[in-house]
């Protein structure tokens, strides 16, 4: 397994799965790294966590979820950015972040654990939503490919603290802290071909009530 | 070259250079694909544009930045997610997103090209702040690599339009239409070792009046 562990800072690293889980459960998107006749190839693409598995879906048309299915190794990144730190010198500020790189491989999923991931999916964007579309018809579930990966061989990283400038800068007249971001939506805006009389459903009014997103 | 072009949805690419540069200035985080040992590995880190350049920075003692100072083949992978597309079905619905990747490889820059690009990371992230810190050391310097790479080939996707429906769903009772997402910065926390007295600066303050920010 190719060690990933940084040599400066260490500290970053965590082991908690619990806070990996959260990550994946914030952050939809997720850049698949494979090789491709010698050559990397990094691939962003929305995945959804279910328990122990990550599982990306795509066209059966696709070309590079045709080669993830056969098993080859992959390495996934997640991150997002949650904060500039403004320390008291460019070189000590940077950026509250989580990230993850998982090494496995992918393998296809089909039957019912197909639809359960199918729905998974829908459900992690808009809470409720399976509940007011009709099903996928076979001819659209015939046309997706699902693929999960195991999560088994992960690194962790999160930066999450205050700008910590060596004693010098602390005695000048520079201010420090952090500016934090956040990920949310806003009002919805209705399809300009929406049938009159449709109102704006249960999940997405819900979504917009619940303040940050992704 | 590898062909990352989509099967299935030609019409989201895009050769537009602008849009990339956009896009690549919208966007801190990108994933850095490489081949180590034969096997793929995924770095994520942050990037910033100049001009025809992508570079990015990390410590002296980082095992992936002197590999990838090298010159090995790299694929870099830039994405944001910046709604949901709420359609009449699961299936139709999906993203907001423009994404990229490019290919090439990184070369190491020194002098006062390193310079340049360390300054831009800063005000990439905090406009004006580099005339409020002091210069960075020359320990500090030796400390850090920067990369960058040409920007030549790549390919870039947009994803931006209303959910498209067939015919029979667009007659349903169904609601659709798309939940912009943005990214905002909240109000700056000043760090707790803050002498007193020291107020927040101009471009902490202009971050926060400018609204969306990554």
């Amino acid at each position: 397994m190719v060690e990933t562990r940084p040599v400066r800072i260490p500290e970053l690293m965590s082991s908690d799965r619990a806070a990996l889980d959260a990550l994946l459960d914030d952050t939809v998107l997720a850049h698949i790294g494979f090789v491709s006749d010698g050559h990397p190839v990094v691939i962003p693409t929305g995945v959804c966590r279910i328990g122990q598995q990550v599982f990306a879906h795509g066209s059966t048309g696709s070309r590079w979820m045709r080669l993830l299915s056969t098993g080859v190794p992959v390495s996934v990144s997640v991150a997002t950015v949650d904060g500039i730190v403004v320390a008291r010198s460019a070189f000590e500020s940077s950026l509250h972040y989580r990230s993850a790189v998982l090494f496995g491989s992918f393998s296809a999923v089909t039957g019912d654990e197909k639809l359960a991931a199918l729905d998974a999916f829908t459900e992690r964007l808009l809470p409720g939503r399976t509940r007011e579309v009709r099903p996928s018809s076979k001819k659209e579930l015939a046309a997706t490919s699902m693929l999960a990966l195991t999560i088994e061989s992960w690194s962790l990283r999160i930066s999450n603290g205050w700008p910590e400038d060596p004693d010098d800068d602390l005695a000048s007249d520079v201010w420090a802290g952090v500016v934090p971001i956040q990920h949310v939506t806003t009002l919805p805006l209705a399809a300009p071909d929406l049938r009159r009389g449709i109102g704006v459903p249960a999940s997405v009014r819900r979504l917009a009530d619940a303040g940050p997103a992704l």
